[in-house]
């Protein structure tokens, strides 16, 4: 069976692709057209009621929030994540959902401050200053807990990882970037260099125009296909 | 074995606690004193790093992140959530995910919107404002899709979902809250009476205080031991 991705380039579901790829899992990729906000139209939010990217249609149904997929992925294919049973499951778990629920959203609000402060261009870059310093705090704990989850091959967290590292060099594009560095956490450094290493990464960078070092020098992508905002 | 539940009354713990009742587990309930900000000391954040409440302490080190700790009970156990061949459990994941990404951060943040904002109180007012209205949202999203994830039997995201609700309509304490009303949301308003009427919430009521109806007409805690805030 093939699952079918609804993606737009750059967005949360490239680590749904990086993970298909990887799992070698057969997958059709459908353009969701951010230009014309087709995210949000009646037919997108008939398979995602939150007018979120990515979507991943599969036997189950239609299912959405990136940490969910990259689970579920896990759990019913081999080589993407520790067993259910596997004595790092939980240490694995906690790091996910603290992906998903703090870092993840913590950056994506700094792409769209004005959801939060309203017009004001002050106050979004206070909101957006205040974000990225908990969002260092959140890497600089990842990093020291890096251990815990990274285990001898790469697993969806990494690329979760991956891609997050990603948005906090690249996005947004207009602002000033400076607070962050990837060369302040070494162990995630090595994340970086570990999930461009993969050939799913290869695929990656092709399909969505994202340069030879997504995550360890990445640059705006080019996609060929699409916008990524 | 024994698990401890690091705790605070009325916090995300109680979540946790639900779970450990309702499976019967035997755990040691360890008071966080809020008071004195127990959870940023260096003996706790050996335990979570993040210095957030709950962590749970298993055979597997600490967990921590309500999400996770929820998942991996209900994988480790019986009788928490759907097994992970279940053909619901790619659609009880996204929302569980949902919940723990979404909601419960928009949550947290209407608690604490100085972290955000600074200190003026207009700021923190227009955040509030920002974030109930996407909560809202959330509330009408979870409701209208509550049969992807109601099955049976009441599941640690029910748990999770009925925490949130009483967040909902008891905190922040000094604000007004009559943004939220349970009865707008008729699938969650049975998610609370499910949960109100399970043995394990007698146990969490007694515990930490929470008065006969913590989840469809939640009033301000009266703890036996330590403070909610």
């Amino acid at each position: 069976m093939t699952y079918v991705l609804h993606y737009a380039p750059d967005n949360a579901s490239l680590i749904v692709r990086l993970a298909l790829d990887h799992a070698d899992l057969p997958y059709e990729a459908r353009l969701v057209d951010r230009a014309s906000r087709a995210q949000t139209c009646d037919t997108y939010r008939a398979l995602n009621p939150n007018g979120l990217i990515p979507t991943l249609e599969t036997p189950q149904g239609a299912l959405f929030e990136t940490g969910a997929i990259l689970l579920w992925l896990a759990d019913t294919h081999g080589g993407l994540g520790p067993a259910r049973d596997a004595a790092q499951r939980g240490n694995w778990l906690k790091w996910l959902f603290f992906v998903s629920n703090t870092l993840h959203p913590a950056l994506r609000m700094t792409f769209y401050p004005e959801k939060y402060t309203g017009d004001d261009r002050h106050d979004q870059a206070r909101l957006r200053r205040h974000l990225q310093q908990q969002i260092t705090t959140s890497l600089r704990n990842l990093d020291a807990a890096a251990t815990d989850w990274q285990f001898h091959a790469p697993t969806v967290l990494d690329f979760y990882i991956a891609g997050c590292l990603r948005w906090c060099a690249v996005y947004p594009a207009d602002t000033d970037r400076s607070w962050f560095d990837l060369a302040a956490f070494p162990a995630l450094h090595t994340t970086c260099l570990r999930v461009e290493a993969l050939p799913a990464c290869a695929t990656l960078i092709r399909a969505e125009g994202l340069g030879d070092t997504p995550f360890t020098a990445p640059r705006a992508p080019t996609p060929p296909q699409g916008s990524a905002t």
